[in-house]
Order: C-alpha cells, then sequence, then structure tokens
C-alpha cells in the first residue's frame, strides 16, 4: 500500500516554556519530530510532509537533516488538527495513495502500529488509532460497534455511558488521501475554540456511509509531551525500553538506571557497561567489549575485545580497533586506533591515525589545530610515544619510533628512530631550599604590608 | 508582626552515629540548621536564637557564617524541648513580639507556611503546627474543635478515639514571646523521660483561658531526620522538589534524577542539563547554557550561550562569559573566561584572566602556586596558547599573542609576539629498535635472575 | 558440626545469552558463585566441592581463585540436580560429615541461615531451606505438619490444597553425606525432562523413615538469576541492602542510589561519599575521609582526613596515608602517597612513593613504563614537583627538593636541591600576528583550490 505521511509539528509548546519549538526537543538525542519520521518511515512513504508553524525554519530544517526529502508545508495560523492537514493538500495534489497524521510531539508509536493501521484500511475507509487508557480522563472516547467505528466523542460532550467507554482516541488517522482532504474540507470550526478538528471526519465519513475503523495499542506509544517534566518522562520510558532490549540481547548493565543510550544505540552481545556511562547518537559498540563507569561515547565504533574507561570520552569518529586500550582521562575524536594499540592515560588523541599495538604515553597530545586549520597525526605500529609528547601536525610517526618523554614533535620521526627534544637536566644543590626560604620571607614581608 | 526565632538545635542525633552534631549535616550542600534558618529568614525575624548543645562551637560558628546577627543559647544538658525554649529567654529578655520555635533537624518547614502561622496569631494567642499524618503512628494528636486546637495528646496517653485522628503535632508552635516563656516557666517534668516538654503550654494556655489554633502544612514540609538513611531520604526529597521547579521554569535536564542541585542553585530557562551532573553550592547558570553530563560546578558562574564539559570542574571564582567553552577534564577555580574563549582539554586553569576568543591549548596550566603563594594569569584577547603551555604566574600574555607548544612561559608576551620555549628536535635513526632490544634482553636478563 | 559445601554450578544459563558460564556473571564486582562459597564458608566446611560443566575450566579457575583448597567435580551432561550432585559423591568418599547442597546461580543466601540449617541437623536427617513466597508461581511446594517436613511436591503435581501452600523450596538441602548420596543413587528419572531431581530425595528418606524439616529464609535470599535482567535486578538488590548497612554504620551517603559498592567495600563512620561514585573490589576507606563526585577506587586504601575526587581514580594499591588530597583528573596505581601529600590535578602517578607533605603539580606524570618493563619513582617529603614534571623512572627526588614546571626529569634530584631542563624562552614580537595571517591565507587559498 503506497502512503504519504503527514506529520503535525506546529505547535508552540506553551508549556515546554522554551524559545525551542516543542517537536525540536530532543529524546534520547534525537529530536521528538525525528522519532515520528522515524516511526513513519516503517511504512516506507511516498511523500513525507511536516506541517510547521512556529519556528517553521528551525524545524523544517531540522526535519530535512534526517531526510532530505522531507516537504514542509506552513501553517501560519494555528486552527486547530483539520486546519493544520489541510495545508499539506497542497503539496499532495493528484496523490491518490493513502495519508496518515501523526504528531510531532508524539514521539513513541512503534512502526508495528503503523504497519496495522495499513493493513486496517484494506477493510475501512478511515482508521483510527486508539488506546485503552489506564486513566481516559479528559481524552475523546472511541464509540465501536464490533469493529466498527461509530465516532470518536469530545469528552465534554459525552454522556456518563460515554464516558465511561475506555477505549480512546490516540489522535493519529489514516484514510486515502483525495478521501482525506475532501472530508476535511467539511469540517467546521462551529466550537467553543472556533477550531477546526480532525476528529471530525469520523461523523462526516460515517454520514456518507463510508466505513472507520480503530485499532488499539499499547497507551504508551500515544505518549504526549507538553512539558519538560513529561519530556523528562518520555527521555525515562524511552530509555527504560532500551536497556531492557540490550540486557535481552545479551549485554549487561550493571546498573542500567545509570546508562544513558542514544535512539540509535547499538551494542553487542557480552559487551559489559559499567554504571554512569552515556552513549551518544552515533555509537557501535562490537561484541565483547567493555564501557567501564563514567565513559561518554557519540558517533563513534567500539571493536570486540576493547575496553573503554573508566572516564574515556570518545567523540565523532573515533574508531577503536580490537583489543585496544583506551583509558582515563582520554579524549579521542576522529582518529583511528589500530588493533592493539592502548591511550591509557590524560591524552587528547585527534585527527589521528595511532598504528597497531602502538603505546602512546600518559599526556600525549595531538597539537591538531594551529589556530586556524586542523592538520593529521599519523602513528606507525608498534610505535612508543613517551609520555607528554607533543605531536605537532602535520606529523609522522614511523613504525617502531620512539619519541622521548615531554619531547615537541615538530617533524616526521622516521621508522625506528628515536626523536628527542629535550633539554638537560641542571641539579641546583641547595637551591630548592633557599628558594623556599625566599618565598616564606616574602609572604611575611606582604603579610606586614597588609597590616 | 515583629516574630523572634527560636531553633534547638541541641541534640546530639545519637542515631546518626556520627562525632559531626546533627544539625550540620548537609542536605543539598547546606547545614539541616541553616535550611531551617533560612525558612525562618522569610519573616524577617528582629531575633534569631539558636539553642545549641552538643557541639555547640560548630553548631554557633556554622549559624553565625550563614547570618553573623545570629544569638546562641547554650543547653547545657538535654531535659526536653520546653527546657530548651527556656534557654533562649534570657536573650530575649524585654522582647514583646511573637516568638516561633523551630526545628534544626526539621530543615523543609516552607516560609509560607511560617507566614501563615504569623497570620493565624492575629485571633488566636498560641498557633501550633500540623500535618496530616498518612500513617499518625506514634505523633501527638492535635485535638480540634472547629478551628479552636483543645489539646495536645501524646500518643501514649491517647485514648482510641483521639488515637484515630490523623491530625498531628509538627511541634512548631508560635506565641508572643512574653506569654511562651511565661506558660514554659509553668511546665514540669512529672513523666516518664522527666523532661519539659514544650507541647505542656497548649493545655495550660486552655487552662488559663487563652485561645490556641493549630494551622496545617504538607505533611513532607515536617519531615525530621534522625539517622543517615533519613539524611539520605531528605536529601532526595528535596532533589525531588527541586528538579520539578527547574523542569517547571523551563529548563531541560535529559535525566533528572541524576542531576544533584544545591539549596541555591539558579538555573536559567531553556539550559540543558545532561545527566550525571552535581551542582555544589552556589552556582548560577544563564538561559540558554549547556552543561553537559558528568561536569561538577560550585561556586561559579555560567552565561547565556556557553557549553561546559562533560567532565568540566568548575571551582569557586569560575565566571564563564557567553559563548566560552570549557571541555573535558578542565578545571577552572577562581578564573574569568572571556567571551567566545574556549578551554577545551585537559587543561588547569586557576587564578587567571582570558581574554575574549582566546584559545587554550590542550594540557595547558597555569601554574600557579610557587610552593607559598598563589599567583596570577593574564591572558588577552585571541592569544593562542599551544597545547601544553605551562604559564608560570605571575605572568601576562597579550592581545594576539601566541605561545609554542610545549612551552614554559616565565616571562610576559607582548601582544602579537609568538613565545618559543623549546628544544630541537634531533632524530636518531635505528635507535628506537635498538632501545627496544636493549630493554628486551634487559628483561630477559632479569627472569633469568629471578630463577 | 562438619560440614562439606557442595555448590552446583554446571548450568549453562541460556537464557544469559552470553558466551560466559552463568555462574562467573558478577554482582558486585565478584561471580556469583563466589557469593554462594563466601555464605558457604561461614560454616568453615572441611570440603568444597563445586560442580562445573558449561565452561567448566573457566569455572574451576574462578573458584580456586578466590579459594585455591576448593576442589572440582565435572558434570559433563545436564540430567539433573541429583545427578549433579552425584558427581561431588567420588571426592567426597569416605566424608561422615554433613554435605550442604547449595546453587552458584544463587548468590544471595546469607551465612546464618546456612547457620540455622546447620542447627535443625541435630533434629532431622534431611533439612530444606524453603521461603514464604510473596508470588508462589510454578515453585515446588513444602508439605509441612508441624517442624516435619512431608513431601516436596513440583506445581505441576499439586492439587490445589497443594498449590494454596506459600511455603516453597529453594532448593538448598543439607544431610549427612553418606545419607545424601545413598539417597541420590535411589533417585528415577521417570519424568517428562529424563531428569534425576534432587527434591526426589525426601520422599525417598521419609520413605525409609528418616525425617526430613524444613526451615525458611527471605525470600530475598533465595533469589536466583537466569537472565541478564535478573542480573541486573540481583546487582541491586546487593547495592541497596549494602548501602543500607553503610548508612547504619555512620557513613554519609548523598545520594545511595548512585554510589556502587562491591562486595567486600568497607567504608568508616562519618566518611562521606558524595554522588556517583564506583567502587571495585578490595577497597577500604577509614573513618572521616571525603569521596568526592564521579570518583573511581579499586584495591586502595584510603586513610582518615584524606579527601578523594571529584574525578580521582585510585586504581590497585594505592595508599594514601592521612589527610592526604587526591584531587580531579588523577590516577594513582601502585602507590603510596604518605601524609599531608597533595596530588591536586591532573596526573598520573604510578609505581610510585610521595613523601609526607609533598605537593605534586598539575600535570605531573611518572613515566614508569619504558614499553618493556615498569619502574619505580620515589619522592621524597616536602618536596614541591613542578607542573607537568616528567618523572622517568628510576628516579628519586629527594626531601625538600624542587623540580621547575616542565621539566624532564631523567637524573636523581639530592634533597633541597632544584632540578630544571628547560629552555630559554624567546618572544618574537609581531611573529604570532603574522603566523594567524599566513594561516588565514593559506586557508583561503585552500578554499579556492577547492572551488
Amino acid at each position: 500500500m503506497s502512503t504519504a505521511l503527514i506529520i503535525l509539528a506546529a505547535g508552540q509548546g506553551t508549556r515546554m516554556n522554551s524559545d525551542l519549538p516543542k517537536v525540536l526537543h530532543p529524546v534520547a538525542g534525537a529530536p521528538m519530530l525525528v522519532h515520528a519520521m522515524k516511526s513513519g518511515a516503517a511504512l516506507d512513504p511516498d511523500h513525507t510532509v511536516i506541517v510547521a508553524g512556529h519556528g517553521a525554519e528551525a524545524v523544517s530544517k531540522a526535519a530535512q537533516t534526517y531526510d532530505e526529502t522531507v516537504q514542509v508545508a506552513i501553517q501560519s495560523e494555528q486552527k486547530g488538527t483539520a486546519h493544520a492537514v489541510a495545508q499539506a493538500a497542497p503539496l499532495l495534489e493528484g496523490y491518490e495513495g493513502d495519508a496518515i497524521v501523526l504528531y510531532g510531539d508524539t514521539p513513541f508509536i512503534q512502526p508495528e502500529t503503523l504497519t496495522r493501521m495499513a493493513q486496517a484500511r484494506a477493510q475501512h475507509d478511515v482508521v483510527v488509532l486508539g488506546f485503552e487508557a489506564a486513566d481516559p480522563g479528559r481524552y475523546g472516547r472511541l464509540k465501536m460497534t464490533g469493529k466498527d467505528l461509530d465516532a470518536i466523542v469530545e469528552f465534554k460532550d459525552a454522556d456518563d455511558a460515554t464516558r465511561a467507554i475506555t477505549f480512546c482516541n490516540s489522535g493519529v488517522i489514516c484514510a486515502s488521501a483525495p478521501l482525506l482532504f475532501d472530508l476535511i474540507s467539511q469540517v467546521g470550526n462551529d466550537n467553543a475554540s472556533a477550531e477546526y478538528y480532525l476528529t471530525d471526519i469520523i461523523a462526516l465519513a460515517r454520514a456518507r456511509g463510508l466505513s472507520a475503523t480503530a485499532i488499539g495499542c499499547d497507551e504508551a506509544e500515544t505518549m504526549g509531551v507538553n512539558s519538560r517534566a513529561e519530556l523528562a518522562m518520555a527521555e525515562a520510558a524511552f530509555q527504560t525500553r532500551e536497556r531492557a532490549e540490550l540486557l535481552a540481547d545479551g549485554v549487561t548493565l550493571m546498573a542500567p538506571d545509570t546508562v544513558y543510550l542514544a535512539h540509535d544505540t547499538v551494542i553487542g552481545r557480552d559487551s559489559v557497561v559499567e554504571p554512569h556511562v552515556v552513549f551518544g547518537p552515533g555509537v557501535t559498540v562490537e561484541s565483547g567489549a567493555q564501557i567501564r563507569a563514567f565513559s561518554h561515547l557519540e558517533g563513534c565504533h567500539v571493536s570486540r575485545g576493547a575496553i573503554v574507561g573508566p572516564y574515556a570520552r570518545l567523540r565523532p569518529g573515533a574508531e577503536l580497533a580490537e583489543d585496544t586500550r583506551v583509558g582515563n582521562f582520554v579524549e579521542i575524536k576522529n582518529a583511528v586506533i589500530d588493533a592493539g594499540a592502548k591511550v591509557n592515560h590524560l591524552s587528547y588523541i585527534g585527527d589521528a591515525q595511532v598504528g597497531e599495538h602502538s603505546n602512546i604515553g600518559a599526556g600525549t597530545i595531538t597539537c591538531n589545530y594551529d589556530g586556524v586549520m586542523k592538520h593529521k597525526t599519523t602513528i606507525g605500529q608498534n610505535a612508543f610515544i613517551g609520555s607528554n609528547t607533543m605531536l605537532v601536525a602535520p606529523v609522522t610517526i614511523g613504525d617502531e619510533a620512539m619519541t622521548g618523554s615531554g619531547s615537541v614533535i615538530t617533524q616526521d620521526v622516521p621508522d625506528g628512530a628515536l626523536a628527542l627534544a629535550r633539554s638537560k637536566q641542571t641539579n641546583k644543590p641547595g637551591m630548592a631550599r633557599k628558594l623556599f626560604e625566599i618565598l616564606k620571607s616574602k609572604r611575611a614581608n606582604r603579610g606586614k604590608g597588609a597590616v
């Protein structure tokens, strides 16, 4: 079945108390809007139309960053959900497939749920997504007769019998695109808010003798976000689900509640993640790796047998080959660390290539930035970089080469060579004692001066 | 209405199992006693009297550090709450205003609650603070007739009907100071513990035909702390409340449960705080700043647009201007980082001024301590400090100046100058290979020797 | 009473989804098997026999690492618990004492519980460990008449009356060794799984007119681990219990839920642990120490008055004497830091001795590794190591000696001497400005080239 997605993303989200458009607030490292787009992508849609309003430029940019084929319709005034969907009509003119309406602030609808909606369309003209509400509160109620959806009744219009219904409206709706826009064109705004409600199309459809149905999903999928507290709850719900999946996949999370995952984190079986670890977007960890406490990873790859941290920061472009070690207070950015190489302590390795089995001493820094441009450092295999070596890029260190501790390396070092850039040590006997005395007497005098 | 605070802070807190006086155990970075003082301060009191006993000197010092006008009365023996309050009498002799009795181990009474007590005093001679207890257990019960408080009945003295009452006594009490001390002078100690109970003044007052009332507050406000487990619960309760307030104020906390706030933390709208962040006392963060994971802040200011961390440690006196960047494994202490300046990696910047848009290379250290005194480092605008530069203070680096990577800078660098302190690099061909061989054969021999 | 432990540890643990044998998955830093061994050790057993199967070699090694006297029996096929116990018979041939059967995936049985079982053996031939199940589900039911255990009835064989019993079988069982093996030899496998069940020995014993009883323990003790999710729950349960014990012992944990303890962590009274701290195995902290946020400790000792962190990493062999300070982004490994010494910032101190009251400047590194061997650094008392000093081991710095900032120290420094290894600073006027211009024009040209 060919489908177009219409994602409503125009709302201001007043209760978010934010300058950022609501749908751009992130959950697990991706804007809520992107979560909705990812779910919808499971239908392999012919078109994706974002209806933007508040912060339309930023919303449009974020959507197109995730999927450049996305089209954006502008709803310049907020006149209700039916009015919002209507803005997508010109972009879908002549499109004969289905249209499904999603919401940019409802990030958890599962792809499988949308697939079930699409399947239900085979038997019904309009399909609505409902859920059994634990506390139906003021949700709209779905009045069903068997599989037929008779009406969506707003809480305020519902009699007691209808209010007793617990099957509620999520707002997600599916119909053929021409029918959807045709029905919407008939929706009126004769209500207290003077808004055009998308839910009204059910009554219009039934009045025409068309069939409607509602399928159900887990209430958790329909969780919407309207405040920072709800955003935090959405984040927590996402994390709980993803952690459970990793555990089921055979990953050890010593303290799942302290590990934060991104929407796309991949971790292989028999990997171990210690407490207090944060994964930003774009991380893949192979099987049998170890991510120790207090590590922070984003946009990186960790191979089998690698041990990361504690206190390792892997930034985008860090690629750790098998059996590598990246230790405490070490930052790796845009650098390949080849198999068996070690960067154990207090180092910054950026824009670099470190060869197999090389050892990078504590305090090593790749001086990749000259104040204007970034440059590359290349280190060969089995090299030994002495502690506190400054590698002033662009520079190449050969295989089995060595640098003396504390050296500033500005020229290439050939294979097997030792590079030194070091002043001779001088010991001045008794001078330290004298210096301590001078300093103490200075302080004593300064103390007097202050009186 | 003029008021004096009497804060009882003499108890040992045996169940705390601590050498530290109970009221000095901190919640959210401030001693519990200070929390009580802060609440009471809302009444703009004429006097604040702390009744100290165990660890009186330390208690006195902590109280006076927070408010130097505080007076301290000593209760040398612990003979009950009425006896404790009586110790404040000499310090309030002749004072005609109200006196309100608070507790140093009950840190959560809200200022608004005290204001309501003060207002209730207009209609009643004595005002008690009560709460609806979820589980009344062994709390004293407040017997009310309409708004009149007839009696406070201790659990052990209560009949079944009285035990069924769920409105309980918090211990907080308010009366005119002369009346309070007059009533207390009549309290006896004819009970199992041979203690003088403050609650007895209600019966004494009613017997004189005086009026008493009780107002209610949320049970959470009356939470007292008697053990480390309760201290941890108090901390958790405080954190939950403060996090919720920040969320409501438009701050994003990705993982609220992992962010620890101090009693005075201020964070502006649209700032984002990632997981695992700790705020010590004295932190203000402006709107639109970003505090990344694993950061630790205390006594510092972070301006709009600044990005802090991950793994940034801001210590007292750190001031980050707009759009600054302080990155991983960086410590800033008593230093101003001007607008747009960057300190991204593995640096210690202490007792320093960093000018606008300057870039501080990885591994830079301000050598501020000579073993006896601290000295200042001044860096101009648009300067470029090469990686691993040691800035031996006192020293000044000019505007648009540059230091070579690995330099130890002991003299001032003029504007626009390049400072270098570096040895020439020498490459010794084949020497690394030889060294590896020598070391390996040494190890092999050592191995033999060990046999 | 003399006792032998038989610990069943042969299972694959399919639901763990792991290559690691189930019983080797760790809780609080020790394999589950070791937890079972530790509990059993309270009985001071004459023999400990581990029945291994899947991953027997690794299981055997882990067991013998914890206790080298352990014997291992191999169950090469998994034919049920009775069959597993039978494999231990040859190793206990002629042993006349009791045998108690424990499980390597049930880490929480308390020593006190086993002692109570041993005591119950005085009155009964066979003793089973039971528990009152909150949700008995499919557990085997213990049919009791007074103190007599009549039968263990599997859920599938139970009638409704039996299913209503909530006293359930933990699987832990105790009898004299000869009797146990004799009964087991009679167990058949005429059941759906064709397995030999240890529980069948109760019926066999009763049929012989022997007496059996069951004693109860807390259900939490009987928690078994069959999946990563259950492993995480076991870890959480362990942590909750250990944190509560520390609080009761007078340790302040500001945020107990964020502090991870090992099975053997010892922390003294009036020590304070801030949020987000991880203890690996082998840590002892004396009274009155402070472990600040984001610290990571393993195999180390912290003395009274020491302040550790934030962001301190203490590795095995770190010994901090009284009133020492180890600060942020500092790693200490196999090193003694004597009383009053300070290592405050960005340092690596490994294989070293630091004398009393010495001050180690920021960025100091002990260059302990030459690419082949490790060497020792010795620093005297009251020494002052300038920032970014490289101490190329083996090397000795004398008492009251000083090193200049940025020095690479390759030779010993006598007491009271000042060691310098530093190039003279040269300022090149205007050169920085020129360099910036050259770099910018290079970038501009590169930009052109790209067009």
